[in-house]
């Protein structure tokens, strides 16, 4: 077997690399009432119109269909350029307000991120840094960590990647106290202006987290000043993923894989609900 | 380069496959207001809460964020097991009302659908029957038309396989008469109960078309009777994709590529809208 | 039994007024999924999250509850001065884009509509034009319809009153095809400039109708152009009550009443579902 | 003046008495996003799809608008009788979870409570207590202290009433802690079962208290168990109104008064969002 020229046989060595037996990891969190998000959100919730045993058709066939409302910042999510702007401009250099009127961002909305089928690498900070459960509560990881962290796992991070960083932080996802992930008063590890800036001049397609907000919060400072969404999505557009789960690609070892992601085409939006995938595979 | 038994060198094939040059198929239909969908079901809706300007942080950064809502089963999406009954049962045997209490379907919720990495193939069926751009409104696609379908392509339909049924009619989607794609009144080209039967018997994964409600709906009927549901949800376990975009994998000719499907996690639900992808090599 | 200076006796002829017999006609029309409403508003949606039997209380109590979605310019409802803008500048004078900034209009949004306990009157105009089941599809009711209509009856309107005004196009709203009460194809009776301008001159409240857009409008044109809106809640201050339940008020002859309105207090919102009421002693 | 026989001048003693200069006291909260509430129930939240300046129609008007997504028990609100059942049963003795079939109660939903035009009085509980500002958390509002009340007022309790009981509780409703209010962990107070039961033998019509749940809960237990519910929903026919703004009222001195509520007619709805209104006469 063999890549060839020819695209028919390029896709078989793509068929035969999958049928040789992939494992999927999911990097998606559950959606489900009451989940840990921002409060600057519309949370989920979900009911059932229709249930069994509602109405029976002739044939003794019946359907049972379901309502969301959410925001697009809930759950496991990707960023559209338009959700940030600095000094009223967005990515491409228009004016903020002038491209949301009508309500919806008909240039860089949620509809213009292409799905990615993309190398993805993980960055397992914490392993690197000798406190594999996590970084501590508001700790900044800088790009010297994520070098370390590259350099320990024998990962290179290439242009057009997706790199996601572990932080540790997404085993407070399922905690009984939804407070803890959200984490206002503890702070959240995450990186800052200068790892957006590391991961930026990598040349990564998109950068993700196991945490909420992405990026560094100090305790009880919340949103108030958010520099890696400025860098990453104004300034040098590149993409970020919230509330990744990647704990079990982390227990597993797996630092290198075939990232997909499919945002929901929501025209005009400033983020998409996502359920990421890694896959490897495994013969 | 060749698979090996390494879990490394099998993801390398795999990223060096689709290094070699992607070509990523969108088949998902963008969400926008307005759009066709069935009555029955809570139409998508979207605003902004938040808009650029609204709110500046102290550093001149600003966010804005969005508000969804919507049934599961707009735009195009995936039918989980839990969507249909038979008789008072769902697929795994269980009493369908009981498995709906509570408000949300624990066991074979949408949160309960597997991401899908496959083998998946497109039966251009109006192509075959000679009238490409689609078939006629109301028309039962029969197993003979499918299996004429894959002679003429060369494709073979695989257990395993997520296999897409052109019918054409997804030219209307966008059609200013929005009732045109729900063609209740002139009835819907798709499969019905023999077509359903003979793809639960190549022992696919997963079924898609085009259309709304996937399988032939008669003039003037509606949903009234769903055979197609009926044997590939509740009897043989078979997924229904809907609403799903066909043309332009069509119009390139592609019958067999790697397909893509990321539902989101809705713990409990009916469905999931999704942006399936289908990925070839292109060289 | 008379009216004192004291407080309390005063409550008591109205209590004593009231406890004599009254009737509370429902102005309202029932919130129903499917009902008729203009395409330009979240349309109305009801469902169940939870029902009764899904968690039972250890002492063998359950509750069931509700969500709801919907725009607030559906069903029977009140426009806030907030609603219209004319060359950019609301009501009160200030600029329409600054004053929603936000995603809320914090002067003159739906809480700062007080409630309303007025007298209330009803003009039953296809009544006086000699067609009583209704004016025709698109017809504008003139000044001198609304003054022949008050003369016919004997109703005087008195400034700070509710003015109703019967096109009797409220039949239709139970119609089995829900676009003939939209009527967009067909017109929809109601005042124009002219009729609104009159309303104001009167020095009236509010104005209600028993169409969706209050105002006439001729066939095919919709909402393209609203000038009885423009007058009323832009130039003069009058509120607008539309889609409300009048025949039966004219049926019964009722063209003076206590008129009860009390819209939900949303914060910053451009409208409020209400349910108003008129109220008359029996004896 | 006088009440005749004559309905027209018994409308005339109404509206005079009304022209003769009312206050309304304004018994309902402000829908705002974050407000308290029951974490059992979907969130309010309220958005604007269209803003002043999205769209300018030819002649310079343009229209804002509003998407709303909330639970019904959620502010101030009224419970149907749907929303409560005991050991499997409604008031009108039917199967709870039947009623239910269908996503909306046909016979006991929203829809079916009459608009109040009725006496209202308020039962100033903690000024009788001695404690003006509140009960203290917790606190269970016995039979003793109703009638206590009621007496230190003057005021009778009559057949066909509704009787608003203020706690005082509803000062923390505006608190920044917004879990104050919802009370959980300190308990809330109110009436229990001895209290619902004398007022269910008065043969109120509705009750209302400035808390979330009504009646007492005690500390950390939440809506484990909710007798009150049980006996006025389930067993006796009386309305339970939540949330009430009563501190005005209270402050006033008013405790008697005409109490007019018109819930939203939901259709099937297991309760509605309200703005309950006291009016008196000044003079």
């Amino acid at each position: 077997m063999s890549t060839t020229t020819s695209p028919a046989s390029g896709t078989q060595t793509l068929l035969a690399a999958v049928s040789a037996g992939t494992r999927v990891y999911d990097l998606g969190r559950r959606l489900s009432i009451g989940m840990p998000q921002s409060p600057n959100h519309p949370p989920f919730w979900h009911a059932l119109p229709r249930r069994h045993g509602d109405a029976v058709r002739v044939d003794g066939g019946s359907a049972a269909n379901d309502i969301i409302t959410m925001g697009t910042h809930v759950g496991t999510h990707i960023d559209a350029f338009s959700h940030v702007s600095q000094d009223g401009r967005l990515f491409d250099g228009s004016d903020a307000a002038d491209a949301g009127r009508g309500g919806r961002f008909a240039e860089l909305g949620a509809h213009t991120i292409a799905p990615m089928v993309r190398r993805g690498v993980l960055l397992d900070v914490p392993a690197a840094l000798g406190t594999p459960d996590g970084c501590v509560p508001g700790y900044e990881i800088t790009p010297q960590d994520l070098t370390r962290t590259a350099e320990r796992q024998g990962t290179q991070v290439r242009p057009g990647d997706v790199v996601l960083i572990r932080s540790g932080w997404g085993r407070l996802f399922g905690d009984a106290d939804r407070t803890r992930f959200v984490g206002h008063d503890s702070g959240v590890p995450g990186v800052g202006e200068a790892g957006a800036t590391w991961l930026a001049d990598q040349g990564v397609h998109a950068a993700g987290a196991d945490t909420i907000a992405f990026e560094c919060l100090r305790p009880g400072a919340g949103h108030s000043v958010l520099p890696a969404h400025r860098v990453l999505l104004v300034e040098r557009g590149v993409y970020i993923i919230e509330t990744m789960a990647l704990e079990e690609l982390a227990a597993a070892g797996v630092h290198e894989f075939l990232f997909v992601l499919s945002p929901l085409a929501i025209f005009g939006a400033t983020g998409s609900p996502v359920r990421p995938l890694a896959v490897v595979v495994d013969a």
